[in-house]
Order: C-alpha cells, then sequence, then structure tokens
C-alpha cells in the first residue's frame, strides 16, 4: 500500500500581511482565509476604509477567524513595519522607482532565509500600491501574469504569495547580503531619516520651497530604505549625520 | 540604465478550467479573472447552481469579460472534457482512490509537455470534488497548504494554478509516459466503457443485484480512466471486448 504524500510541512517565521487601505472588507476576510490556508497569522491593516472591525470579514474568512480576531490596525506604513526588517511590496511596475525587483519565489526565499520579522505589503483593490507606499519596502514583488491583464484580485495575490511561501522552503534566495551584525528594523531607519530632516530643518535647508521637505522625505526614504543597512550601519551614519550638523565634543 | 525583467511569456495551449457544479456566480466572476491572470481562456461550467449566464458574475470578473462570454456549459463531467486528453482534479485527497496524486508544479509540467487539450476540474465551493467526479481525472492535484485549514476559495485555487501555469514551463514534468501514438481523448475512454457495458447488458451480467451497474460503471472507469491508454490501446481494447463476447469472424 503506497500512503498519499505527507502533508506540507509550514514554513516557520512566517511575513506579517499587510493591507494597506483596503476597501472591502469582505477582500480582507478572503486574505485572511489564504493566510491561513498557507500558515500566515500576522494580519496588519493600514487605514482601512469602511473601519475595523468589519463585519463582512467574517463570512469570506470562511473559518480564519483567529486571524480576523488578531488584526492590528496602524495609521501608517511607517507603523506598521516598525518592527520588520524585510519589507517587500507586490506590484505590477517599480513607477519608476529605482528599486530591486523579485518574483514570489525570490521574495519568499529572501523571507525564509532572515531569523527576523518580514512584511508582505498588498495594496488597495483599486489603485495597488502607490509610490510614496513602495519607498517603504526593500523590494518590489511582481508575480508574472498576462501582459494585457495583470491586475491580480487582492485575495488571489495573497495566496499566490502563500503557495509560493509553502512550496519555496527548501531554495535558497539567488543572492543574498552576508550580514553578521543583522539588519535594521524598519523603525531604524525612519529614525535615521527623521534626525536627517531634523537637522536639515535646524539649517533652514526646506525653507527656500514650501514642498521641498516632502519629496526630501520621498528621496531620503528611497535611498535609506534600498540598501539593507544593519542595526551598526544605520548607528554610524546617525553619528555621521551629527558630525556633519555639528562640532566634533573633544573626548574624555 | 538597467530596464525591469521583460514581460512573462503565457505558455501556450493552456487547459481548459471546469468548474464542477459551482455555486456562487460571484466565484465564476473571480475565476475568469484570475483565468485571464494567468492567460487561460477556456472555461466550462458544469451545472451551475443558479444557471447561466450569472449577472453576479460580471463585477467579480473585473474587465475578464471575454473569458465570461466565451464560457460553456455542460451536463456532465465526462461531455465537458469529451475532448480532452489529459484531466487533472484538485482536491485535498483521493477519497480512497487509487490514484495518481501531483503537485500544481507537477501537474502543469504534464500540461505543457502535451499537444493535446488539457482540463483542470474545480469541485463546488462546499464540499469540493466528489468522488464520481475524480473518477474521470487521470491525477489528482493537491494544492499544498496548512493541514489544519486546507480549504482553498475556488478562485484562489485557480490563481495558485495559474500562477503555477505561468512559472512552470520551462520545467520538464518529474516523468512522462512516451506515446508515439497519442493519448486517447476522454470521449474514446467513454466509448470503451460503454462497449463494455453493453457487452455485459446484453449477458444479463448486471441481473443479479440492481446497484451492480452503477459500481461496475464506477469501477470500470477508475481502472480505464488511470493508466493513460493511447487512441490505438482504446481500439485494441474494444476488439478484445468484442473478441471476449462473440465469435471470430472468418478473415478474408
Amino acid at each position: 500500500m503506497t500512503e498519499p504524500p505527507p502533508p506540507p510541512v509550514m514554513p516557520a517565521n512566517p511575513p506579517a500581511i499587510v493591507l494597506v487601505r483596503p476597501q472591502l472588507g469582505m477582500n480582507i476576510g478572503a486574505v485572511a482565509r489564504a493566510m491561513k490556508n498557507f500558515g500566515f497569522t500576522d494580519l496588519r491593516l493600514i487605514q482601512p476604509r469602511d473601519g475595523w472591525p468589519n463585519p463582512d470579514a467574517g463570512p469570506s474568512a470562511a473559518g480564519a477567524d483567529d486571524v480576523i480576531e488578531q488584526a492590528r490596525v496602524f495609521d501608517s506604513v511607517g507603523d506598521a513595519i516598525a518592527d520588520c526588517t524585510l519589507t517587500i511590496g507586490t506590484a505590477m511596475t517599480t513607477r519608476d522607482m529605482v528599486r530591486r525587483v523579485t518574483s514570489p519565489a525570490g521574495a519568499v526565499a529572501e523571507m525564509q532565509a532572515l531569523p527576523e520579522r518580514s512584511a508582505l505589503l498588498f495594496g488597495p483593490e483599486r489603485t495597488g500600491l502607490v509610490r510614496d507606499d513602495l519607498l517603504h519596502c526593500h523590494a518590489i514583488c511582481t508575480i508574472p501574469s498576462n501582459p494585457d491583464f495583470g491586475s491580480l484580485n487582492l485575495a488571489q495575490a495573497v495566496a499566490v504569495l502563500g503557495y509560493a511561501w509553502v512550496i519555496g522552503h527548501d531554495a535558497p534566495p539567488a543572492s543574498w547580503l552576508v550580514n553578521h551584525d543583522g539588519p535594521a528594523a524598519q523603525a531604524e531607519l525612519a529614525g535615521l531619516i527623521a534626525a536627517i530632516e531634523q537637522r536639515l530643518e535646524a539649517n533652514s535647508w526646506f525653507n527656500p520651497a514650501p514642498g521641498l521637505r516632502d519629496t526630501a522625505t520621498r528621496m531620503l526614504r528611497n535611498l535609506i530604505t534600498r540598501p539593507g543597512f544593519t542595526t551598526a550601519e544605520v548607528q554610524f551614519l546617525r553619528g555621521v549625520v551629527r558630525g556633519l550638523s555639528e562640532p566634533r565634543r573633544p573626548q574624555g
């Protein structure tokens, strides 16, 4: 007698699933179901359009009530991923950003190589992630699909990544950053950006044009999120920022 | 300047997507969208619960109107897959059948190695495919998922197979039947089964017990669907059936 293949082992340390400005409660429920199908548990909602909890989520969750009940709501992408050291956003294009692009298999391989918490970002149903959301992401994951009809349903996109997560757990990433220190959490990057801005503010650097500050924030977020800085590197850069803006105090 | 990766090439000759007794029009629409996302076009519906066309399908199709409009309705699994030479059903278990089990990647690899039309069967939302449906399938495809929460939403299951279809097109199947003749279409297998039953009927073989005929049909379908017979083999077996039930006529 030949038994069926053994049930799959759900890989450890699944990423947080972060829904940015989701619109329909029904879709949030369907996401919860897909998450539980593939061993994800940590659902984070950023500004859900119709508030939270949302009674429309229950029926489509189809029993994934624990995922719904444990979902957390955040005001901003930065808050939602503050504890994550790797954030990958799903999008069909890079929206003209200089940003690394990866496949679902590539994304999960990177996440499975990390002992820290990672995050997968999914945008609103109508628009997907916008440029300001993607600035928080270390990489962009593009699901290969019909070039003439590429926009996936939100929960179906989560299901595809979930499937990639479950089947991908034996594959090493195609390349990775050797990092003896440990990658910085997103909150540390946000702290560095804030420190730079604070110094620039103090030096009246933003004064010439009112929109300059927002543009600068985006540029800084883009440049500082991309390299995959370690905690020690972020500390070093904070020292550099101080060093650029004030004289070094004498030692001892 | 580094360009983004080129858009994926949709593999040729995608399988028919066969929904067996689908319940909700909304889900049929969501299936159509997922199909178009991954280059599938041939939607076949067996006894849709709420009839067809169904106005609930349009909104969730989200623009995959051509898939919806070209969908065809059938009365039975046998009718729906009559022209297909490889039929794979998606299910979480084999329901105690002796049947080959494959993964999504394995299923698409087999389909991509075939020049003929293949079919992927998906069961009703509430129950999935039942044993009588699976008897028509050469193999059962199980999506690896959480052993404690494995039931996928219908359209999400289609999306997972669609994703596997698009990423799998360079991988050869793990094993395949070398077949210089060409696999028999499902209608040829059905013809063989009918021929056997007709001879058994003529010999009053079913008379002892009223339920015997249904049981025998299932057994025959199971045994005759599994091996992957070629057209020539089916012709040979029809000759054998004749030979068992009537004297050979003299040659010439």
